[in-house]
């Protein structure tokens, strides 16, 4: 059996200056920062991860649809451990979220290789290409391409702001959509990944990690109220059928019945439209999405229900007429028993705080999850902050998960 | 003194051509029928309504901002008695609102000359070139440029969604900006304006005519609720500041106090935006118009002045900050008291039935009549349809709006 890697050099500086060189990427002075699948600031992303698994001596490869790999090659070979996360941003999103696990991959499994050489098993740090989907709307498109479950029909039919398709997306950064099979692995032993929390609980119960049980459950929808649209001043108000009545009424009842349900259920209404949009004109149609998440499935059943049933009942009340579609539906996802086993025990062993949490965002391991033993490990955020350019994690709690990695790694990869 | 006008040769075929004939202009497969100031369509137009003014023998001039006038001029000169509407639209609007008023203006006083020639006092039908100042949100355009009330200011801070200032748009359109006080008449005796009702109450109540006393008082603005931005899934309810909450709250409350207050009352949420939009952030920022008024000055300053204390409100318990622009703000106006006793007069003697009734609606009448003797003669709208395609008012229930404003136009430039 190898060495402990009790004494890893893991060296913070590098990690904290790579996560201010990637955040430096996809700044816009007016939008914000996004690294948006497929843009110029992804592929220029993409490129200095690659360079920087090069400089680690690891053997990269850009798969077909985007996703990078850095291989470590095993000496006994089998199916390789990947770990890492996404590269991709929300819309005026930050450089924790996703590229952190990065560049804690990277660290640990540098780290391995400095102090321990070949492992006996593959080793790939991992780049998943887009888990946001906020371009394409097209979430976990990267690690549905390798447990192969991206289809090429959503190549033509996803389509970003502009009306340019994932495909049209595709060959412009050169890879071609007719590939996309190829990404699909069947190699793979397991998927460990490293994020932040996102939420504030770490944080505020002075805990340096938490170890993942559960993703959450989580319905994504965007409901169409279909009203009448009349003038604002000679409609009298008992006389009107107003879609933004009706919808103002259910985006409040929806997080109400959240909020009753208590932690962790939750429901977001984050986009909303109404047509024509003129001040003038009551709208004929107003569009908004909800986003409801639970962690346990009987919860997350419930809490979409009475979601469901509080609108209909709300635009009876106003009669207008509901369309609703389904942007995405992922029950909660077990996270794999030894893994997590794993994982408390070397941050136990290293004398770290952790607790056994939720996950309440979706992540790639949800996807990984159902072909391979995945798991996750939170290392604290700042104030809760997510998906703005607010978020931070100070170096020194990201460096107590980039231990606990590594240690997981070496006892999979060096010491079985 | 003249003869009377009782035997005047309207011809009802013309006008609905006429209708139908405008109402092509403009028309968007995919946008709808949209008439804006200073547009290719907006140009189309009004060349053709100037053919017509010109097919009835009336001297046309475009002024500095692009109002047309038709001039019928008196033997004994002196100030001219206007009579028209507006041409311009929102988006997605319909053929009748404004345009309805210009052909009812154009075919009475074609009427009065073909039947009494040259009158004693000048006529003038007049197109303004933009009431609803849906491209630029520069309401009223039209007619304050003639009150002499526009400024040179806003022609440079007026943008539409291209962010096309209005100078550029009148530099498209071959007017220079600088020229905009020329616009400014200070010979007009008084302004009759033929406008659809909008709302259903002539209809429901069998009603020929609506002869009104006052426009409404009406005040829009733009509330900027500023919260903030987090993860929609690992941001527990009862940790959020959530713009989208507050802002439902607000809305809602909006309108019940309308509602409560009853008829006039009304208030209008017709525009908003969540920022950064995406369905899986708790937007930072959400923005949204309130529309609100009513006829009567103490009820409506009663109206604002509730609603901006539930916003306010509404702000404290959900901990955001708001931003409150006032887009504007008009108190109610009063019509002109014995042109509405002569158009009682006629409508009386004619045999229609009318009533007298406020607007609900904005329009150009409120302008003029801060300079000048105004009057507004309604007629009915078809299921009280407005701002939209759907607008209809039969040819039937045109023709005695026509009648009236013609017997008018005939007691004050022939017979008087």
């Amino acid at each position: 059996m190898a060495r402990e890697p009790g004494a890893l050099a893991i060296d913070a500086e590098e990690v904290q200056r790579r996560i201010e060189d990637l955040g430096e990427i996809g700044n816009d002075p007016e939008a914000g920062r996004w690294l948006a699948l497929y843009s110029p600031a992804w592929e220029q992303g993409m490129a200095l991860v690659r360079g920087w698994m090069e400089q680690a001596g690891l053997v990269t490869r850009v798969d077909a649809v985007g996703n990078l790999y850095g291989r470590l090659e095993g000496r006994e070979g089998g199916d390789a451990i990947l770990t890492g996360s996404h590269i991709d941003t929300v819309p005026n999103g930050g450089r924790y979220d996703g590229q952190l696990g990065v560049h804690a991959a990277l660290a640990a499994v540098a780290a391995l290789k400095r102090a321990h050489g070949q492992p006996r098993r593959t080793l790939e740090v991992t780049v998943i290409c887009d888990e946001e989907g906020s371009r394409f709307i097209s979430d976990y498109f990267g690690s549905r391409a390798i447990a192969g479950f991206a289809t090429a029909a959503e190549l033509e039919t996803c389509r970003d702001r502009d009306g340019v398709t994932m495909a049209e997306g595709m060959r412009r950064v050169g890879l071609d959509p007719a590939r996309l099979a190829e990404a699909r692995r069947d190699d793979v032993a397991a998927w460990i990944e490293l994020h932040i929390e996102q939420g504030g609980t770490l944080e505020a119960e002075g805990l340096d990690l938490g170890i993942v049980h559960t993703i959450t459950g989580m319905r994504e929808q965007r409901v169409r109220v279909l009203a009448r649209q009349d003038h604002a001043g000679v409609t009298p108000m008992d006389a009107r059928v107003d879609g933004m009545a009706a919808a103002a009424d259910m985006i409040r009842e929806a997080l109400q019945i959240a909020r009753r349900m208590g932690r962790p259920a939750v429901c977001t209404t984050g986009s909303i439209h109404a047509e024509p949009g003129d001040p003038s004109v009551v709208p004929g149609v107003v569009t908004f999405t909800q986003d409801m998440r639970d962690a346990d499935a009987a919860r997350y059943a419930e809490l979409c229900q009475t979601i469901a049933q509080a609108n209909q009942a709300a635009a009876e009340r106003w009669g207008v007429r509901l369309e609703v579609e389904t942007l995405n539906d992922h029950a909660p996802v077990a996270m794999d028993a030894a893994l997590q086993a794993i994982l408390q025990e070397e941050a136990s062993r290293a004398g770290y705080r952790w607790k056994s949490m939720p996950s309440m965002a979706g992540h790639d391991a949800e996807i990984m999850a159902q072909r391979w033993p995945s798991a996750m490990l939170f290392v604290p955020s700042h104030e809760g902050r997510s998906h703005t350019p607010a978020e931070f994690t100070p170096i020194e709690q990201v460096i107590p998960g980039v231990r606990v990695l590594a240690a997981a790694l070496f006892r999979l990869a060096y010491a079985s």
